[in-house]
């Protein structure tokens, strides 16, 4: 006979019994046997676990959750609740381990990161001051210095003068990559609205004085029509207005138009124009299609007319550690200011962003002190940092440098790279589908144009009439969905102008290809399954649904 | 004999198994044995393990780490980077779960805290957006309503409707509390230069225009001079200028003048002054002192004058879900939005904060959408947030307060409370030293003052001759310095300046008693500590250092 269920009761004794330790070898037990799962069989446990039930409607999903007081008295016994997580809630999370999660910039992480990210949970360490970090602050200086060093490439001396000095900064870690370029432009900013006389600055005096003391109307910054939304963001949050976020025209092979950019800088620094151009923004790894803009150019361009030069490399940034493909990134050791990803392409658990700038004194710029810490002088590293409090990423990124090295980072990267290009040779071979965007890196877009539709195509290789666009749209849509609701195989969708093709509003599929158990096998499925979707719900002579 | 070791490549093969688990038993064993001693013994692993070296100078701890070249092969294999962590880089961090270690808000967390970030890492959902998190931002979401009902107490039929509400968003996640602020004065700010005509609203069309549309000069925030740093920081980063952020004076128990408060207003709203106010901070647990300012009054004033009223309870939040102290907060219900932490005294590991508003729709002012996720009408958290990618930190949150009941949250929160109280009367008791200021919540400022340097003091309780306070400060400042240098201890430093009291520039010691293992015979041993250091190190009589 099981006992009767005890009363759970927050007394001293029970709290502090459940704050030390397991308390008792049940519970032990039951810890461990999820974290044995967890830590030591990760993409099993994520296989059988994660992701596995029925698709339920988000309505049903929400009508599950909807109690909101919180109880007084613990809700259930320690164990009860990890286990809840583990066979209640991670069953109906996403399973981005899948190799057939191909939709998006998660995927499968190695094992090892989990323990590290324990590591660093157990430490708890905030990075935002020495007396909370000690050593952990100086392993982060030190891993900026080589981060730094893989995109710009500087000589011993600098990193000598750098890695360890207190008064310069060669970046900065951030929550993710929108933080990263919202640092950036706002280094940008205060640099381009730096004190004058009279003037005490943008960061100090705000906008509306900084305009006056330089005698101009706005700001602007310059991106492709690729550029992330976080661009439009940090343009809005900073003050200088998210329509001031200029979206350039691309080429027709997708990267930023130079002819485009180089006349739209012209006109704003028209004088009449009274405009500052705050940076120009450099793609590396566009978010929707994976392109990479030639930084080179651009860099050339924003050095001759002294304009700030940011890439944004959030996802392409780790494709610098391919012998084979880092020149693909060519251009970037010119830029002001890099993002960075780690949660991306360094595969690192969510999430860790971090930006770089060329300068080691351009941080200067968005100094913050305080009495009680980050004192004038000290080597706390939230003296020039955007976040407050901040766990200790860098413990992870730096272990897992080097447990792979480089070269075991570029074997991920070059995998998803050439199984991206197999991809893209596969969808062409197929007749019912159409490549869009052709991988730079290991980002493609495609639709589903079956063959019963190709004779109402125009000449034009993707082109067509609106009404054609319409029907594949909503035939593109609803594949995406069906595939996703079906729970085996996930690839996005968005929707593209595309410079060059006589169309607009184009809905493509989206395939991001970053985990290493993905192989052309798999993709073959997924675009099987993809074709079987199609055919079961439309009719295949009119495209129409059935 | 031992096998020579074999060098270590970064081949296809090799990579694979290091990615996927434990290549071999003798990784598996070694990582065991660290994960067993940190998920189930983690209190006796940070005693023995964390903060245990000799204190090494920073000098000498930079010049150990100053290589800045990545390696392309792995520089160890998997087992030996995490022993490295555990037994060179561990040894040398900072025990900020030691029950001696009372100087900042980082402090000992429950054990079971490492297995939730665990769980989380492993599942590695990307919250912005539901197709990389499904049920977890389901999850969320009804977290942020409970969290919500606690701070603002709404009705049954008022959280019905908001839960689950996809259109309607009752506060947001973010890094931690700087972010929230910030999160909390873009509201604000887009709430208060919001379109009207020819006029697109000031996050489209920037603070230039804004101040032109509404026919002002400047914005302003008004915050107590203990207003943390970080809103400072916000100012800067939004365009409004951090000189705009008006310090307004305290009152002798260190809350806000609120007679300074209302004429500052009334001030700044006479219309020649151009100058419209974004908003009144409320401080729940100031950085420095712990101290709560009048909420309810300060709601009253703001809504009086139709100004936004935002409550930094970053510190003090968690004291809602003590029935015994939660009164110290009243009037944080009236609050238009509020700043919590996650990893402060809801006892999370680094980092998680959190914003709340009393309006559901406020948050409409920072809607962003993209073509590829968070589209118009789909429940993607990241359409209104200022984060971009973010971890499931609300699982975590989630899981604990079940695990605990906010009864045990408010045993935590009043042990430490009480304790302080306990303290402040000991520091009292010492002829060696003063009280600065007393606790609100549980932390509190004192300092060193020798009753051999009693005399020289002038009739105020605190003040005294310029020269005595700088030769008190100095004493103070190396008292901290030498006993977080031995490393048993550690309390905290900053600068006061006091009203009331006819001295500024008060340098004091800064105790935050938030640990559960912290007690009154571990902080007289503090106390204790300090004498002698003094003793040892200062003449007695003079004062002057040894």
């Amino acid at each position: 006979m099981t006992p009767p269920p005890k009363r759970l009761v927050a007394d001293w004794q029970a709290l502090m019994r459940t704050f030390i330790r397991p308390e008792d070898d049940q519970t032990h037990q039951t810890l461990l046997k999820y974290m044995e799962q967890i830590l030591f069989r990760l993409h099993d446990f994520l296989k059988t676990h994660v992701g596995i039930t029925e698709e339920t409607s988000l309505k049903e999903l929400g009508r599950q959750f909807t109690t909101t007081r919180l109880c007084a008295t613990p809700v259930k016994k320690l164990e009860d609740v990890i286990t809840d997580l583990i066979v209640d809630i991670a069953p109906r999370a996403v399973n981005v381990h899948s190799p057939y999660f191909v939709g998006h910039m998660t995927s499968a992480i190695p094992f090892f990161m989990v323990h590290l990210k324990s590591i660093v949970a157990a430490l708890n360490q905030n990075v935002v001051k020495l007396e909370t970090s000690k050593v952990v602050s100086v392993v982060e200086k030190q891993l900026l210095a080589k981060i730094h060093r893989l995109i710009y490439g500087k000589d011993d001396a600098f990193y000598g003068r750098h890695v360890q000095n207190p008064d310069t900064c060669l970046g900065s870690f951030t929550e993710n990559g929108t933080m990263a370029n919202i640092t950036a432009f706002w280094v940008a900013r205060n640099q381009a609205l730096k004190p004058r006389q009279d003037f005490a600055g943008v960061e100090a005096d705000g906008i509306g004085a900084a305009y006056e003391a330089y005698g101009i109307k706005r700001c602007v910054i310059l991106v492709s029509r690729r550029g992330h939304y976080s661009l439009r963001k940090s343009a809005g949050l900073l003050g200088i207005g998210n329509k001031n976020l200029v979206a350039i025209d691309t080429a027709p092979d997708d990267r930023i138009d130079l002819d485009h950019l180089k006349s739209t800088i012209e006109t704003f620094q028209n004088p009449s124009q009274q405009t500052l151009i705050l940076a120009v923004v450099g793609i590396a790894g566009a978010t929707e299609t994976g392109v990479v803009d030639p930084l080179s150019e651009m860099a050339q361009i924003c050095a001759q007319k002294q304009i700030h030069f940011h890439v944004d490399a959030a996802w392409g940034g780790p494709t610098l550690m391919s012998r084979k493909y880092r020149a693909l990134l060519s251009g970037i050791e010119k830029a002001d200011s890099v993002t960075i990803d780690g949660h991306k392409q360094f595969y690192m658990p969510m999430t860790c962003g971090m930006v770089y700038f060329k300068s080691p004194h351009i941080m200067d710029a968005v100094t913050y002190h305080a009495n009680y810490i980050n004192r004038m002088g000290s080597v706390d590293l939230g003296i020039k940092s955007l976040s407050g409090s901040r766990e200790a990423n860098s413990l992870i990124l730096d272990s897992a440098l080097k447990i792979m090295g480089t070269q075991g980072y570029a074997l991920l990267i070059e995998h998803g790279i050439e199984t991206a290009q197999k991809f893209a040779a596969e969808i062409e071979k197929r007749p019912d589908f159409q490549l869009i965007t052709p991988p730079t890196l290991n980002i493609l877009t495609y639709r589903l144009f079956p063959k019963g539709l190709r004779p109402a195509a125009t000449a034009s290789e993707i082109g067509q009439s609106q009404g054609l666009t319409k029907q594949l749209n909503h035939i593109n849509r609803t594949i995406q969905r069906l595939q996703r609701e079906a729970g085996k195989s996930f690839v996005s969708r968005t929707t593209l102008t595309l410079s060059g093709k006589d169309v607009n509003n184009v809905m493509v599929l989206r395939s991001v290809i970053m985990n290493p158990m993905t192989d052309l096998a798999i993709l073959n499925e997924v675009l099987d399954e993809q074709l079987v979707i199609y055919q079961t719900h439309f009719d295949q002579a009119t495209g129409k649904e059935k």
